[in-house]
């Protein structure tokens, strides 16, 4: 390692003063010849190389945009933050990563608020909070750019959620099923997923606008995840008159609902449809319908806002990106998870061999 | 935003230098308290919250840590990078995140090392380079930390790929398999990919140790991914004589193979049997039998690196962490990819309906 020389030792070993120093390296005005060549001669003798840091600091400026994730290992969140640093190291800012997972760390980033001063900027992607801890971001006293979820405070960029709700069920609608479940997710400390709010406002207003009316056994809310998906299907199955058709909150939720399906020996789309929302590459892989997005966008978008809102320069393609609220679109991606409802008696497949590891859930109807 | 106050501005009101105010205000001792109140003063006068950063620089320490990885947005990347965050933020050091995906992106990072003077160490992931690649990381003067891959320069934190791929092709053997396939990985621009050179490794001593001659045309590679082990597969299906039991670089590739073996209506584990490596959460869902590993822990294990390399306190549940180089161990899953083969007669299950979507690849046997 090289040995640590910062501009303070530069500044006292040539008698002036640490901006003296920043404008005479930085060939600012205001430095007589004289001083910036003995500052030249202190910082060559010392090995000193400007450090992008200190001059920015000496600007009050970080150089860094921090971002505030709750789940890193999963696609949508780490396909965010891929564009994000793709777009802020092109712009030479660099990403600060904070992973909040699940409702004690996210308590504790917010009492202890660890981005303070560290940040110019901070994104916060598709994050459960509380109203408390919304309040709580503007304490950080640096700028804050929503992602995936819109704000009535800072600038943000979301899907259209309940656009994308609506699309997967009116496709369902369309190939005739009317009975159409969603399996939403929750978050365990009741923080608001606004993602989850809309995409249940988009499976009623779908709903309503077909003339059919909601049955509250058909909305079921499990925790997120696969096996959350394979729950809340599980329960589905057992109901007196199950759906055929299944709205599930993301691919990942759709995807442990496929599962149940497949050990009640349920055929998929013969018996039930189901779609999804991401277009996950799990989804292609299962041939899931899907609505898809793309987060790698969002992030991209997200970068956009924080240098405009630091004033610095946004790339050629992204200056359509807007201050007060950027929604992106969704598209309707149809896989072999969906078809036409049957007739109810042909609901089941007949057991094929039976399988030692595979549970026969089958629907009491 | 609040105005930006920084120790140099005290510093010039205070009529100071800036390591006298970074002592006044740290507590530490050699300032007179005459000194240690006008700073404080001054200090309050202009709002002035000491700055983590600051006090840091002044110690020329940055108080963060890099991580450079190849794919963010890919399940064991990021579960790293999740361990390796936590760890560290328990130590209130934070992270900066370099994402480099493909060799462009790569080559880009190399010529221009945005991560010089922004960090103490760089943790480097699983990063195929090349032997100038490598050196050059020397040139970013801070201390390199290597995860997901053994080092002979730098402390390391890895898994024994080759054991891994040992416990899986041994597995196969077990059952009774012997024409045993490997689909290998690559990245195009032919850096060096330690964990697939191991694991090749591993299925060649295994098949030694089993007295079984190696089949060149069994050995596929192809580009990482769900895609490339489809491809791998459905090169494999039209071999002359294929395999009956297949160990894939990693799940996601296997979940790829899985995909060409379904369509093409070959029985898993019936007339193919399949091995991953990884325990991606998609391999519980899919039901493949895999080699385990756990990437939070050597996220968590690089941390504990970094933290012993700077000279800061290792928690204690990662003291064990050997600085010369920590093995991690893995663990056979079995699951219902893997049986043992079947007859060569009966290496077909008649196809169904035909499915419009699917296309039949049936072996020329």
């Amino acid at each position: 390692m090289k040995p640590a020389v910062n501009m303070a030792d530069v500044a006292v070993r040539a008698g002036v003063s640490i901006s003296t120093v920043s404008r005479a390296l930085g060939g600012a005005a205001g430095v007589s010849e004289a001083t910036r060549e003995r500052v030249r001669a202190v910082a060559d003798e010392l090995a000193y190389v400007v450090s992008p840091e200190a001059s920015r600091l000496s600007r009050g400026s970080t150089g860094r945009v921090g971002v505030l994730v709750p789940a890193i290992h999963l696609w949508y969140y780490a396909s965010v933050v891929a564009g994000l640093e793709a777009v802020l190291r092109e712009s030479e800012l660099d990403l600060l990563l904070y992973h909040v997972e699940g409702p004690e760390d996210r308590r504790r980033f917010f009492d202890r608020l660890p981005a303070r001063r560290k940040v110019d900027a901070l994104v916060v992607v598709a994050l459960p909070t509380t109203a408390e801890q919304h309040r709580r971001l503007d304490d950080l006293g640096v700028a804050i750019i929503s992602a995936g979820a819109s704000s009535e405070q800072h600038p943000w960029v979301a899907v259209d959620d309940a656009a994308a709700a609506g699309a997967a069920v009116e496709h369902l609608l369309a190939l005739g099923h009317e009975r159409i479940a969603m399996i939403r997710t929750v978050e365990p400390d009741g923080g608001d997923w606004q993602a989850d709010r809309q995409r249940l406002a988009g499976y009623r207003s779908a709903l309503q606008r077909a003339g059919l009316e909601e049955d509250r056994d058909l909305v079921v809310t499990v925790p997120w995840g696969p096996d959350g998906g394979a729950r809340a299907m599980d329960r589905l199955l057992t109901l007196p008159h199950p759906p055929t058709g299944v709205f599930a909150y993301s691919d990942e939720v759709a995807i442990g609902a496929l599962r149940s399906l497949r050990r009640a020996r349920v055929e998929v789309p013969g018996a039930v449809s189901l779609v999804g929302v991401d277009d996950h590459p799990m989804a292609d892989l299962t041939d899931l319908t899907t609505v898809a997005q793309e987060p790698v966008v969002i992030g991209r978008c997200a970068a956009a806002l924080a240098l405009r809102t630091l004033g610095l320069p946004v790339p050629v393609d992204l200056q359509h990106v807007r201050t007060d609220g950027q929604r992106l679109g969704t598209r309707l991606v149809v896989r072999g998870t969906t078809a036409p409802p049957r007739a109810a008696g042909a609901r089941l497949a007949p057991p094929r061999s039976p399988a030692a590891a595979e549970v026969l859930r089958a629907p009491r109807s």
